[in-house]
């Protein structure tokens, strides 16, 4: 079996965490930035040393490509744009192993049949402009851009016909697409598992919910008199939470943000807002805590409004046993589970059929904090997961594709 | 029996109610304000057309005096200042009810062996220095004003003398206080019952309480790794609601206000802060209740902090009597209730023994805004009420004051 040299890309992701490190610990380094840009550069040096010819799209998207025999196309990567005070790895990870698993095929004269790409997608974090917009560009899933995003894009020096320049014209020859990140949650640190093979990325609902009651004197009004908005919210929150543990393993639910009118100590609330965010694979599972919400006071006591909605994206089985085996082989334990964040191959998978992802561990499951961190050598498991799954995937028919 | 005139009571109040009156509804008549001493000056008259002698003291406290056989001293009164938005009855019921039993006596010939002092409270409210000024000055219970509060109260034009200068010399010939008012609480409006005999004024602790969880990300924690702080506290407001009620049903709890942090939607909170407002006649019920916060959860999980904290006053045995005996003869209905919210009475109580208090119906339980509501006869049979329990009170030996 090929394998990924774990020192180099230690090495490498800790030149690139380098660029945009807070000096109080933490990383910025924002889509468009000087520090962005800066790490672009550093990718540039590195692909190119793996043999890759290197092209920075016009938005960003920094596309790193690997002839073949053929020009059917594999596709490979994640993003190095990061959230205010990051870690390193979230993002970075999946790159920089496409990286070293392109290397690894230099050094080892491995001339594949497929062309592969390595991309580092800008905007993932939706920091600046709005989330996925490289990703989103590339697979032409960035029609509908806001005013405001835009112009926020704009000011950075990115031209709106820039957006549908970036369309990558040769979609139809993608074979199939795989991203390796960190977990991001801490079900393989907890349990100890090296490789995850995700089942899908789950579909997110988020829900402004307004609960009514009646305003009253805290004092005056006697507990059976009362209609108290926030014993009403809190009976709900208990309730979505058993809800969601009993109708779906996978599901989360969860409320982030409460806010009580007239909102002071003495004043019993007429009102309570809330927000409450559901994920799952299963839409019926969202549905039912959705209904449970809608149905749950009488007419007029609560409503729902939808802020956001995202369809759950399941991986490619092609993809997923791909990386299944690769890690058997390996040697590696492996267990399927869910993402339950939102990658660059969900906007991806509306174009390309045959998407797949692997996680490895993060510590205590922290991420998008100075805490995140993956032990070196769950990194550079995922890095030969990954390029095995992707020998794997290219000595696969034209006709297994389809 | 004598009885008040519903008519002339009806009148004086609106008079009153038209000064702050604000053009959309409402009034504002706030302490040391133009508007509070446009009232003073209505109150003088009145007074004075009752044969009272009226004196307006150093915090502006109006005090009428109608003269007795005897100077020991019967005290009746409330207050005439009013919260933003207010009603027309908070206050200045139970003030301008008593110059109205005042007015009655004179027309009817009748000498009373007690002096009688009617008191318009300054600053009951609290909205210009601090709650309960008036009444506290007056019984020596101000000594320990803070600096804004004295900041605040020179500002207006009141100096910081005016506070001990206000203190009555006479607090030991006070043999009785009585105070009527709206009862800003549905029970007596729901009952149809006239009038409430008070009980005792409730005791109020409010806490700021804080619960602990782990700030983690909605999408990728799975239900059984969380430790959510707003779950913590959702099951912790549910459990208060009912330990109050079956603790005490006199007792009532109120979470007024809550937030969570971070506070986003996609964001497991970490910590979630709440207030908890208890009131109770007795400090045992409130007890259990800060007992079961404590005690809720893992030490750690879980602090608080006493933000306010006041004493149940109960109102002296001969006060209800003579007001439940004078209801009686007058053919009105009543129950014995507890008030639930703060009155001047519940300072005077501090420094005199007998302190009675009496209720007339709010409509709906509302008060402190425009909707406030007190049918005139409920007004009046509260006149009548307070006029016949001084009578009663004055026909007392002195050694039952003792």
């Amino acid at each position: 079996m090929l394998k990924t040299q774990e020192q180099r890309l230690r090495t490498h992701l800790e030149a690139l965490g380098a660029i945009g490190a807070l000096p109080e610990g933490g990383v910025n380094r924002f889509t468009y930035s000087k520090e962005y840009y800066e790490g672009v550069e550093l990718l540039r040096k590195l692909m190119t040393s793996a043999g890759m010819t290197v092209q920075v799209d016009p938005v960003g998207n920094v596309i790193g490509t690997r002839k073949g025999r053929t020009d059917r196309i594999l596709l490979l990567g994640s993003h190095i744009d990061s959230v205010p005070n990051a870690g390193i790895f979230d993002g970075c990870l999946g790159v920089l192993a496409a990286v070293e698993a392109m290397q690894t095929l230099e050094e080892n004269g491995v001339e594949l049949k497929h062309t592969v790409m390595v991309a580092a997608w800008a905007e993932e974090e939706g920091n600046t402009v709005v989330g996925l917009l490289g990703s989103g560009a590339f697979a032409g899933r960035m029609d509908s851009l806001t005013n405001a995003a835009i112009e926020k894009m704009e000011a950075l020096g990115i031209k709106r016909e820039s957006v549908p320049a970036a369309l990558f014209p040769d979609l139809d020859k993608i074979d199939a697409s795989l991203e390796l990140h960190i977990e991001q949650g801490g079900i393989l640190d907890q349990e100890k598992v090296s490789i995850g093979v995700v089942n899908g990325i789950v579909g997110i609902e988020r829900y402004d919910v307004t609960i009514l009651g009646t305003k009253n004197h805290a004092g005056t009004t006697p507990m059976r008199l009362r209609d108290d908005a926030m014993q009403k919210a809190a009976r709900l929150i208990v309730e979505l939470d058993s809800l969601a543990r009993e109708t779906d393993p996978e599901m989360v639910c969860t409320v982030g943000r409460l806010e009580a009118f007239p909102g002071v100590a003495n004043v019993i609330p007429g009102e309570v807002r809330l927000t409450v965010e559901v994920r799952a694979m299963e839409p019926a599972s969202m549905n039912r805590l959705k209904k449970h919400i809608e149905t749950r006071f009488p007419e007029g006591q609560c409503s729902l409004r939808t802020t956001f909605q995202q369809v759950p994206v399941p991986m490619s089985s092609i993809c997923k046993e791909a990386v299944s085996k690769s890690a058997e082989a390996l040697g590696l334990s492996q267990r399927v589970l869910n993402s339950g964040a939102g990658h660059d191959t969900m906007i991806l998978a509306e174009r390309i059929q045959h998407c797949g992802m692997l996680f490895v561990p993060s510590a205590g499951g922290l991420s998008h904090c100075p805490q995140e961190w993956t032990e070196w050598r769950d990194a550079a498991n995922g890095a030969d997961v990954l390029l095995n799954a992707l020998l794997e995937l290219d000595q696969k028919e034209d006709a297994e594709f389809q």
